[in-house]
């Protein structure tokens, strides 16, 4: 029996106490100060208000932010579960609070991409913001997994990425059920990167939906056209996971995630939206309130795209797909998929 | 002006009288022996019964198979147009009568295992069933595209294979519209094997659609389950790409021509039907006249890979997805997905 503290009570976050407490650990959910009213609501009913579902009857406990060290206190693992909105609070907040003897294992997804285009990872990102001298492994999720569907033990393969193979192994042993498979990586800069990227060629193959459909929403779903975006995305990710260095295998899980984050929501949505023909400014007014990394993780990742380009090392023309998603997010574009530009010669 | 002769009026091949035609070339359109009727409505009426569309109305004209000759005189390109089930036919009857000069392309779309486990494309089975001394230009078409959406003149990606880049290039001329768009390439070999996997795996995650929704079917269809037999189907569809010697790009064609097969029709309901519960027979009844190359192709990948770790080549622990398939098909299996089998730790 071990001590799961998890700082972060939203969807994933509070699913992810599912294969924990079914493991026989203790969860302890800490809301985010925005988390307050989930759980108040948990504390009284159980019921988690986002994530719709009743969360385990025995094994968890809720604390508010102000109890976060009390919810620290003999922990064996700590679990960041704020979205990418919530790194720097995360990092400021509550990495200089968590005993440097129990690992992190972040379920947050996404890339930053600093000042000089370069692209770093939430790992790389909350090492970088350690306080002085402290030390800590900061291990990370990521594969295709919907907190939804975890809830309800659907089955689900996942990845546990970090630096040190035996707390991984560690980590695994906390989680693992019938039902959570994980895999382990060291290969911290590959799983991160396929798994953040997969958010932005998930708008990209959305908006063949969208554009399927049309502008009144009753046309009919094609698959011909979501498939060749969805092709076109392994290759330009396969081609951006070569430059950060990434190992080969990563294009499995950004496929599968790819696959699942189609269905999903709130990518889906946006990027249908646009393909129906909506402006990006209407159709951000219609998903208003949403939460959207698709929309961060494209722009850095095309920004990191047009800074490779601009030093020579990659030529724009590669990589077709995601700079028409950035054109669209960030420059007015229409929808004008640049279907010509995906075509190949392989002599 | 070309004159393009397509042997075989199935559903793809007479869906590509659209861009064809579309092109300003003349089709002509000569049925199998099976595809008796199809011709004699289509030349009464112009609509195909299976294709389930009226044919372009200019540009094409019909001919049963007794006048194969005369549709080939004069022709510029000839197509074979039969399923996975008609190659020996169409080996035995067409290729002797294709004149040398012009380029044969391909739409059968799978691999035949030789007897020593080998598996050969059918470019290359076509190659040697070849009449001694005859040369012929071989060529194929993959990449994913439904013959329903391609008569609606969607959107869709493919890609032309063959030995000869110059006669790849004028093929495309032939064909290349505004809504077909055509990439190509000199790997024969590495675009027919992603192209028949990717039926194999396709009906592998097709299972989970119908373990979800269960043996009534009143289920809810699940994601992070399919997403990770998607995961894994591209992790062992790049093994097995490694095997045959094919060009590690392969793998967009695969990851493409996976998505849209798990929404297309036959395909995804025996996977379905397998995972709701029914035994092979059952469903195989229940699908009773349906044209199932999934089943050949998973049965033939799966008797290459037994083959390769008879031989101490590969591990067959390394294709846990594909040997359970091949163990529901030809084994009785029933169907119970060997997640833990899917875990890997990349250190």
């Amino acid at each position: 029996m071990s001590i799961i503290t998890i700082i972060g009570a939203g969807q994933m976050a509070s699913a992810l106490s599912f294969p924990a407490t079914g493991n026989n650990n203790k969860v302890r959910l800490v809301g985010t100060p925005l988390d307050r009213n989930i759980i108040d609501t948990a504390k009284d009913t159980g019921f988690h208000s986002t994530l719709k579902r009743q969360l385990p009857k025995t094994g968890i406990e809720y604390y508010q932010i102000e109890d976060v060290n009390k919810a620290l206190d003999g922990a064996d693992v700590a679990i960041c579960g704020v979205s990418s909105f919530g790194v720097d609070w995360f990092a400021d907040n509550i990495l200089p609070i968590i005993p440097e003897d129990i690992p992190l294992l972040s379920i947050t997804k996404g890339m930053i991409t600093k000042e000089d285009g370069e692209m770093i990872n939430y790992p790389q990102y909350f090492l970088s913001k350690l306080p002085c001298n402290k030390k800590l492994s900061i291990n990370a999720v990521g594969g295709p997994c919907t907190s939804y569907e975890l809830a309800d033990k659907d089955n689900s393969e996942v990845v546990f990425c970090g630096e040190d193979i035996n707390i991984l192994r560690n980590l695994k042993s906390l989680f693992e059920t019938s039902y959570y498979h994980i895999s382990l990586s060291t290969d911290i800069v590959g799983v991160e990167c396929a798994v953040a990227l997969k958010n932005a060629y998930a708008l990209g193959v959305s908006l063949a939906i969208g554009l399927a459909i049309g502008p009144d929403g009753s046309g009919k779903e094609h698959y011909n056209s979501q498939a060749a975006l969805f092709g076109q995305s392994i290759k330009e990710a396969k081609h951006i996971l070569k430059l950060v260095g990434a190992g080969e295998e990563n294009i499995i899980y950004f496929g599968g995630d790819l696959y699942v984050t189609v269905f999903g929501g709130r990518t889906r949505r946006i990027g249908t939206l646009l393909g129906q023909g909506f402006s990006f400014d209407e159709a951000m007014e219609q998903l208003k309130g949403v939460t959207l990394e698709s929309i961060i993780i494209a722009s850095r990742a095309a920004k990191h795209i047009r800074s490779l380009a601009y030093k020579g090392i990659v030529k724009l023309s590669d990589f077709p797909m995601i700079i028409h998603i950035d054109d669209i997010i960030n420059s007015g574009a229409s929808v004008d998929i640049p279907w010509k530009a995906f075509e190949s010669e392989k002599i």
